[in-house]
């Protein structure tokens, strides 16, 4: 039953939509459906990356700990979305970040020897995932180019604007404050600052994790030309 | 002539190595070798991204233009190097930076059609760029990871050791230092008073892009544990 619902999932993921079925057979060869509890870790940084992982229910968060033992939250994936396919190719074999359950979760292990020997039989696949990781080193480029050239009220105001997509208004975050300001770049005191300087000048109000955006425009301007053209 | 030479390092790059010689011809077909001098523009960011290109001779300055029309220079290629074979895959099909020749050079511009064709029928050839290519996702990742969680002083130490290499003292940098600020993003200002910071405390001497390093181990400790493990 859980391995139709992942068969589904994986079928539905771009990387490998409209395969024929042989294809999704042989990557699901050998996988397993686990459950997780809140704050269970998945895979570790640093472990040997032997298999890839596809969010079946819940949600699952990417991470790393800082030196100082800070969280640095990467990424949350929801239903549907798949984690570490990249790590599956990497020279030095390991998981480049943690996993962790964020709630109670269900997720699928798919192998990563599987998944090499697809590439080799369906050429389409291996075409797709050069694709899917060329876009990724071009969005990392880029993110490394703006974080050195904007400042902690740019990243803040494009990282709002992009939480309520092109029409919303209501924002909840996915990550505490303490964990926005270590992902943005700048001291928690910074962050405290820009938010209440902004419910001050009335572009924003809330509080913790629930804002709402009362001038786009404001921050808009805030954040500057900072979007690329493609 | 150009041909053979072309021919002769491509087989040694890295991605191309000990395969069969019919890969190599499959790779050079249609290929052009072009001649620049100083400053010419061998493809521009923006622009549909054709070929990718192989550095027979001279050096090749990657770098994109900012907002404010400054440079920001990313990599510096000298023969048998490669650019744009990631920008080949990428959706968007756009080079996603500017490449120019830094004195006179001499460059093989090879298809992207080609190389699609050979990922196809050489399925090892799709697996070592995948390799690659995961590898720099994973090498960008921890640069905007490093990038946030440092500070001005910390990045121009390890740059400054980086290029210095295990044992070196002597560093000619490849960037003037209006450059160098913007890559390693700080004003020219806050350079300027690190370089004159560290002369004074008799870790550096030099001036432009001529540095000997003198303390090398007040450097390490500046940079403090920024290398990764793996």
């Amino acid at each position: 039953m859980a391995q139709v619902h992942a068969r589904q999932l994986l079928g539905a993921y771009a990387l490998f939509k409209d395969f024929e079925p042989a294809v999704l057979d042989a990557l699901l060869q050998l996988s397993r459906v686990v459950r997780a509890s809140a704050g269970d870790i998945l895979f570790r940084e640093g472990a040997p990356a032997s298999s890839y992982l596809l969010v079946m229910q819940g949600k699952v968060e990417i991470l790393r700990f800082g030196a100082n033992g800070d969280e640095k939250i990467f990424g949350l994936l929801g239903e549907g979305q798949v984690a570490a396919d990249a790590a599956m190719f990497m020279p030095h074999g390991r998981y480049p970040m943690t996993a962790r359950a964020q709630g109670s979760a269900q997720v699928c292990l798919l192998g990563r020897q599987q998944l090499h020997e697809c590439c080799r039989r369906y050429p389409d696949l291996a075409l797709r995932l050069l694709a899917q990781l060329s876009q990724r080193v071009y969005q990392r480029v880029n993110e490394v180019d703006w974080v050195i050239s904007s400042s902690a009220a740019q990243r803040l105001a494009v990282y709002m604007l992009n939480l309520a997509g092109p029409v919303g208004r209501e924002i909840n975050m996915p990550v505490n404050q303490r964990q926005l300001a270590a992902r943005l770049g700048m001291r928690p005191e910074t962050l405290n600052r820009l938010f209440s300087k902004w419910q001050e000048d009335g572009w924003i109000s809330g509080r913790q994790r629930d804002w709402t955006l009362l001038d786009a425009e404001a921050l808009q301007q805030v954040a500057g030309d900072s979007r690329r053209l493609f």
